[in-house]
């Protein structure tokens, strides 16, 4: 008799992953600063506790030895809570005891910038990244489900920056590809059916039911109306959105890139007139681009602030230079733009 | 003393349009079929009786003599409702109360296809259809607001098919650009204001607040739901998704048409090799456009649809056709694809 089908699914999702890994692995950790080059490729789970991340663990220490990879894992203790670091080497006894090797938590220090939740994950994804640099893993994997993308994608709706911003949590991201989310087309309710008839004890963050934070509304009040209203499907659809919008921001981003020469002058200034004729869509990624290389920040600059460079090209009528973040002055001269730092 | 701010609002946004409409109006009604050519433009607005159409007539009332042009009103009745003829009449006599000239009821059958909101909606531009060219109309106002753009977009996501999907109502459409939604940039709380201070009586339709309609779900149940999870921004934040959406959407769809020459053959099959090469979203709209060109009928061709053809080009092996919607076929051949309708 195979596995409990939640448990097959799990397993099969983190197999595609590893074997793509696999492909990729033996060139980097040879780059890495692993102790002992020589030693299969790494690979390790991001561990909350939770039971998407239990399940992952669980499904990477199954598949891992099979195809000739380590499998370890790690937990970040965010010190946001009384008992975090007790509840962290709980975690790490849970992980030692599915096999794992190595195993370890990581204390951080949450910061403010950005507001809470943004602080806790730079903090965490910094501890990754430092872990992962130190046991020359060739992969981390990341637990997030479909149902994660499709508050993400709300999130970014909520934002009303567009294409990119809907585009959500990518298959593979960080350096060289290092993070990867093998469950991002799995149900958060498979991988918790997968701990349950493993019997895998896992812990419920309760951030994740805190009202206070904007994606747990989302999770517990947004979403479940949505389905109410728009159908069984919405989740699914969310997902969905995210990749073709991923798609489609890149195709834009490529053209955008492609173009960038063509519409500066012999000085490097951008020329109202070839800007002008460029699609709206590839017109203001010009500009966007324009203006984080003048020193711009990419996280301060929002749609409307492109919205009204863009009105120096198509709706001029004298007016002042615009100040965007970051104390760059945009201002057009003699049918060019000029985009200076203050 | 000026107007009250909400009438100065909706006068404004209409003035725009009908500025708009006066640039490109007079060669538009010298090739329309308007009895008496040399009179001035007529511009109709299409109006239920709700608030958002009872405000857009009395703005057009009042802009459209100041601008040289006539106005007129027309309201659909979709004989959906027991008296629903008297109540036209009513919103006739409101609307020749405001000046209006010419006014008429347009009454018109609503079939099946589709759903009933589906339905409606085609019915009724057919019957707005018929009347603009009758009357030889140079633009006919509809009266949507932000808060209808908002929920459009969220239908849209809950489709899950992109970019296009979420980009809304434009504002402008229909043959030449006939259909304009001046207050796509305004509230509904602004038109309802500006009805009340005019003393404009209005009529609600029961149909916007019955929870068997999807919109009508979303406008009571999701998007508050919503904005309590996300903030206040949520109305504008899914109106400027939707103009970005549609700006993206249009940049890329025009890159497909681009290049589709160059990945045909000599006998116009598409060839593997190349739209392989091609960004996956712009390959996916060649595709798309293909197998509209092959006889698939657009409103039936989903995102899925148009993934299994992909996966004759990223995941070839070996697959058999795949059969799409309006009985075509795409099959792999010699590093050809080949649509065809059986």
């Amino acid at each position: 008799m195979g596995p409990h089908p939640a448990v097959a699914a799990i397993r099969l999702a983190v197999r595609r992953v590893l074997h793509d890994v696999l492909t990729l692995a033996p060139s980097e950790t040879a780059t890495g600063s692993a102790p002992g080059g020589s030693r299969p490729p790494l690979v390790l789970a991001a561990c909350s506790g939770g039971a998407d991340s239990m399940a992952l663990a669980s499904a990477l220490a199954f598949e891992a030895p099979r195809l000739g990879l380590r499998a370890g894992g790690v937990t970040v203790d965010h010190g946001l809570q009384e008992g975090s670091d007790l509840r962290a080497a709980e975690v790490v006894s849970r992980l030692l005891a599915l096999g794992l090797d190595p195993v370890e938590a990581l204390p951080v220090t949450v910061g403010r910038e950005g507001g809470p939740e943004a602080a806790a994950r730079d903090a965490r994804y910094a501890a990754l990244d430092e872990a992962a640099e130190r046991h020359g893993a060739a992969a981390v994997l990341l637990g997030h489900t479909r149902d994660d993308q499709a508050e993400t994608v709300l999130l970014g709706l909520a934002r009303g920056s567009g294409t990119r911003s809907l585009s959500g949590m990518a298959v593979a991201s960080g350096v060289g590809g290092r993070y990867r989310r093998p469950f991002l087309g799995l149900d958060r309710q498979t991988a918790r059916k997968a701990c349950m008839v493993q019997s895998l004890p896992v812990w419920d963050d309760p951030h994740n039911a805190d009202p206070a934070y904007t994606r747990s509304r989302v999770r517990h009040e947004a979403l479940p109306v949505l389905e109410k209203a728009l159908g069984k499907g919405v989740v699914e659809a969310l997902a969905r959105t995210a990749q073709l919008s991923r798609d489609d921001a890149d195709a834009l981003d490529s053209w955008a890139v492609a173009v960038e020469p063509s519409v500066r002058d012999d000085t490097g200034a951008l020329e109202v007139a070839k800007l002008y004729a460029l699609p709206p869509a590839v017109r203001r990624r010009v500009l966007r681009r324009a203006a984080i290389e003048a020193g711009s920040p990419a996280g301060s600059l929002f749609a409307r602030h492109i919205e009204e460079v863009d009105r120096l090209i198509t709706g001029w009528r004298g007016q002042r230079a615009i100040n965007l973040p970051g104390r760059v002055a945009v201002h057009r001269h003699g049918g060019r733009l000029v985009l200076r730092q203050g």
